[in-house]
């Protein structure tokens, strides 16, 4: 037998093990009784009857795949809906669904990531847009969080295309980037704004049109978004909105578009029936944030560091990783189940208790959730 | 109103116009009456009353979507149950599911290619493959296509790890990797195999086990596979198979597992659901791989230029870009719908009409395939 060429990764295990970070899938059983304040399912349409019914009938009627690339044979007229309804929903001419939003934020930041092209990237962005600007021919400028004047500072003196990106609530803390002075920014600049609303959508604005739309960016020439279809919207995929000729520029560039399976059709139809459910109860939207802003003022008032909200996300600071990831034990414990961020996956190193709400918590499951976060904080240090 | 920051687009544009490679979604309706053999549906599950009905079950049980990453609210019992039985069939220790084959290589060679490592990558691998490489921080040496000699050489005296990097049936011209050969290279070199069985997994080996299973490759310490769940099983998403250590790693290290939405329940039960027929019909795998030998021989016999199919792919060679758009189209004015890969989708520059065939096909559809190839086939120049 010849020796293990993986036998590297035990060093790596060993060093995770001592550091507490080992990280292991526990799969829900669907008998859980527990207050879940770890999904993304901000609207509570993942099991809404209209959205798990649409997917069911949209595998019947379409089938299981879509069964190539969308420039063979995976684009269903069912694609071009959502594609016309989310497209006029937030505000621009054109959207493209991909199979996730990961693979949309890759599709985004390479087609538009040319050679000669500067990418500006916030240090607190996703995984997905900094994998983008890996993966974009482009050079890449990465500028402290949130800072408006750090991105013009970056944007001065090229010449050639450039893009800003920026989530518009950011996955960890919650926080709002500062749209009106980031498009201020590269306006002044010609440069163009790619805008993640993969925590807005759904939950921010106008009846959940996003952060975009509430900044009256909604169409504009220079504003590309990246949304996905798998929080807010309750299913599976991603999406890019922007101009037509930069949607058309995608199909012709995008990488993860041209050799990926296109966006299945359950999971295309859901997409579009979660949104129809949202344009007819826009109330869903302000909901969540209300109940958010709510827990953030509760958990505040009994002492605890949480980040104010802009969205659905709320984001409790802990003293150190094993404090997080004992905190997210003991509420588990106590039926709350609440994700644990620390290292390495938050760039920032502060570890944290992240809650996120839903528009169906009623005031009990709220009034719960603060008792649970409040009754199992860790003591200061 | 500021100038336009995508105006750069249009020049990109004009250039795809003047070389006649401009590409447009063109969405299936359901209405088509025509022979596809551009699909990559190879077994005709997508369709299969079981696999629908799993998918829409799927949906009503689990909801529309998986709600968040695996490693938080995204993993569930049908997850797990999916992984046991993939990596069962091809005889892997273990398995990791992820929401498209794309993904998949992204995370298995990001994970695997550490910043000492060299991993060695066929120089006709899929775009997710050379992606992956592009993302991983180890070097890469790209080798000519399936030349086993050539790995050896990139691998002679690289010390730390390494991994060679091939597709077991190669998605443009539909040929087979020597799969004994680099296995008998990689171990020579205390290596590590990766093995993208897209076009193989239902199609090729016992069953349909795959070119890995064939190889007597299965369950060995030094072989990691990659699967699509979006082409023989009929469904979307995709999977990593190797010793349980290694996919261990992957939860801990893999970005495209811990940073993106599961797999929705519905592509999951999917695949399940079409995973279990193949198993109780493994004669399907034998109907679609004498298809298309039959295909290759009767368009051979009729004086064009098809490389012998190794699986489900044959693809036929035109003596232009130009001459191959004409072929497709033609084509699908006869009613037969066959996909064109051509510059700059091919990396040798080869224009071809490529053809996917299905287990469902009959004899009259298999004629008639024969009758509009040959009958639109272009002159030679």
């Amino acid at each position: 037998m010849p020796a293990d060429p993986f036998q590297w990764l035990t060093d790596a295990r060993r060093l995770r093990e001592k550091a507490g970070l080992v990280r292991a899938l526990r799969p829900r059983t669907g008998q859980e009784r527990e207050l879940d304040l770890a999904g993304n399912d901000y609207l509570g349409l993942s099991r809404h009857p209209e959205v798990t019914r649409a997917a069911a009938e949209a595998a019947h009627r379409w089938g299981a795949g879509a069964t190539g690339s969308r420039l063979v044979t995976g684009s269903t007229a069912l694609h071009a809906e959502l594609e016309a309804e989310l497209a006029d929903f937030c505000g621009f001419e054109a959207a493209l669904v991909l199979s996730s939003g990961y693979c949309a934020n890759l599709a985004a930041t390479t087609a538009l990531g040319s050679r000669d092209a500067l990418l500006v990237s916030d240090a607190a962005n996703h995984a997905s847009l900094i994998d983008g600007c890996r993966l974009a021919r482009a050079r890449t400028a990465v500028v402290p969080h949130a800072d408006a004047e750090a991105a013009a500072r970056a944007l001065h003196g090229h010449h050639g295309p450039a893009l800003l990106l920026t989530e518009s609530v950011f996955s960890v803390d919650g926080d709002a980037a500062p749209l009106p002075e980031l498009s201020a920014v590269v306006r002044r600049h010609g440069a163009g704004l790619l805008i993640d609303e993969a925590h807005s959508l759904g939950v921010v604005g106008d009846g959940g049109r996003g952060a975009a739309h509430a900044a009256g960016l909604a169409g504009s020439d220079d504003t590309v978004l990246t949304l996905t279809l798998s929080k807010a919207l309750g299913s599976q995929g991603g999406a890019v909105l922007g101009p037509r000729h930069v949607i058309d520029h995608l199909v012709n560039e995008a990488r993860t578009l041209i050799f990926d399976t296109g966006l299945a059709p359950a999971a295309t139809g859901a997409a579009l029936a979660a949104l129809r459910v949202l344009r007819r109860e826009p109330e869903r939207a302000a909901r969540v944030t209300a109940a958010t802003r709510l827990l953030h003022d509760r958990l505040t008032a009994a002492g605890l560091d949480a980040a104010p909200p802009a969205a659905a996300v709320l984001s409790v600071r802990a003293p150190s990783p094993e404090a997080a990831v004992r905190w997210a034990a003991d509420c588990r414990d106590r039926g709350l189940r609440a994700a644990c961020f620390r290292p390495p996956s938050v760039p920032d190193g502060i570890s944290r208790l992240r809650l996120t709400l839903r528009a169906d918590l009623d005031d009990e499951e709220l009034a719960e959730a603060v008792r649970v976060v409040t009754g199992t904080a860790p003591r200061p240090a």
